[in-house]
């Protein structure tokens, strides 16, 4: 009996964090091998914020991943005071800027801590005219169940105060965020693996998990099942975005565990396994590449990857790093990957 | 300057987890030197559900504290087919038994897995006849933040179908909980020390934080205040159960650690902290003892316990058990504990 293959073309990641140093050599052929290219964001120490920086960090990821035919699409880091002459002149070596709130998440300390229109005027009307998408982790610094719901008054604010400005709201995870995306026009998302699978529950709800422990943190059944729908439908206003975020096992395992969930190497696979399960297989292609193309308006690399409905078990570990669902076996597994 | 004393007189704690073998030997004292007596629950492996098994218990726990002045109030693990005759038997042995849903929590997999009241009617009738008041371990199989809230039916269920029965919701960390209180006369409950000062967001709103993980899990800012509200009052169903829960250092930093708290030795001290901060310590007797007193209808054994307002920092580790809280420093120390 044959067994069922599936064939995704130039599949892109437009969330992720690929690290610096030994760790970027560790985890960048993962993502390298599969995908077509990946929005790389920018949050290192100190975080990517000029166009030496960016230039130099795009040749120390085009060194990691060797022969790998794959585009790392650049950020900077967002910073208020950025004028429209440093835009032009960085606009050809980035595809976005990712704005944190400062303090957020990992390295995120020096991002932006008011929200204030005026302020964020000059460098988002720039950005606008120069047409660069604006990334936004949209999280308060509230209640952890409540951050990024308390967010998407800001979100709305930026939406209609920069309407010609594409904000793409970050690894959504909310009910109340899949609800903003159909208020305005100019806001679009991303939508992780992980928050597709798993709940608070999964986190918290037995054992406490840390491999599963991420910012955003997963929450409700019902705000799944929101994002879920959306990603199925490949909704022409999302995205995925892996949000694949290593840290070393001793950083995820120690009392005081960093946020990140490790994807990259399993996101196809599951991805596919878990569109067969909802019948969904024919969107596929769309949520993990065509959307993105039109949103960003890019052109990938071209590369065609085969998977195959055969076990796979996931391995402890990728070089040091643990990733989601280590151990366990999934049903789809990597026949090939073929360059066009 | 003179420093503030603050005298405690025969503290109780209404829900201590002691384990048994080496972690009882470890730990016991820590609570044994300074309550008069505490609700020792039967979640051992086996439970706790014979009346040889809760003597024998009792002498292993009277042997662990040597020469300490402290009452361990024996309870049994409930069981549906508990009757007259054995629960007759067992009487004098036993202050409470206490009931766990299925797999809850801790070695609670022989737990009770429906809430049929005629199922459980002849073991709760004889309960309420003989004056043996059930604790229960009050959470659903659902999404962790909803379980304790959707449990307050089957509370109300029990309390309506059984009026002379003293049910304890224990361990309450909801408004949910704290309004049941209300309505029904016979609920009473406890509240421990951690779910007054925590919440979700101090578990994995920054770090994941393996020791202050704890089931149920802390929820909602507003869900805190609600318990603190009837504490600080010292609300005559409301009483002091720390649920302290030690593990092993290993079994709570591991990935999937185990759910507990250990506050045993800081209790008292971060107590007085707490309801001085609050203009409350005139209410804090009455929350620690003089509440569980009328509400078992138990007459503890005379100790002082005298705190003063002088800096402690918190050990790292009592006999190998993290506490919570580890290196930080409080305001009150023990000063002293006697006999009357």
């Amino acid at each position: 009996m044959p067994s069922t293959t599936v064939r995704l073309d130039a599949p892109l990641d437009m969330h992720l964090h690929l690290r610096d140093g030994e760790m970027l050599h560790n985890i960048a052929k993962e993502s390298a091998h599969t995908f077509s290219g990946a929005i790389i964001m920018p949050n290192l120490v100190p975080p990517v914020s000029s166009k030496e920086e960016v230039v130099a960090y795009k040749e120390r990821i085009m060194e990691a991943i060797g022969e790998a035919r794959f585009t790392p699409y650049m950020t900077l880091f967002f910073k208020p005071d950025y004028d429209r002459e440093f835009l032009e002149s960085v606009r050809d070596e980035i595809t976005a800027i990712k704005l944190y709130p400062a303090g957020i998440t990992t390295n995120s300390e020096g991002g932006v801590s008011g929200f204030d229109v005026e302020e964020l005027r000059p460098a988002l009307e720039a950005m606008s005219d120069l047409n660069i998408p604006l990334c936004v982790h949209g999280e308060t610094n509230g209640f952890v169940m409540d951050r990024e719901a308390e967010f998407v008054s800001i979100y709305e604010k930026l939406a209609e105060a920069f309407p010609r400005l594409k904000i793409i709201m970050e690894h959504i995870t909310t009910k109340a965020s899949v609800e903003a995306l159909e208020r305005f026009e100019n806001l679009y998302a991303t939508i992780t693996l992980h928050h597709l699978i798993i709940t608070l529950d999964d986190v918290a709800g037995g054992m406490l998990q840390p491999h599963l422990f991420c910012k955003p943190i997963a929450k409700r059944p019902e705000d799944r099942e929101a994002l879920l729908n959306v990603a199925l439908a490949a909704h022409p206003k999302v995205m995925f975005g892996s949000d694949s975020a290593p840290h070393p096992r001793h950083a995820k395992e120690a009392c005081g565990c960093a946020a990140g969930v490790f994807t990259a190497p399993i996101a196809l696979q599951m991805l596919t396994e878990l569109f067969e399960t909802h019948n969904a297989l024919d969107n596929l292609q769309a949520f993990l590449s065509g959307n993105a193309q039109k949103i960003y308006g890019i052109t990938p690399l071209t590369k065609e990857v085969l998977l195959e409905k055969r076990p796979f078990t996931i391995p402890a570990e990728y070089n040091g790093v643990v990733p989601m669902y280590a151990g366990e076996e999934i049903a789809y597994s990597l026949k090939g990957v073929r360059h066009g």
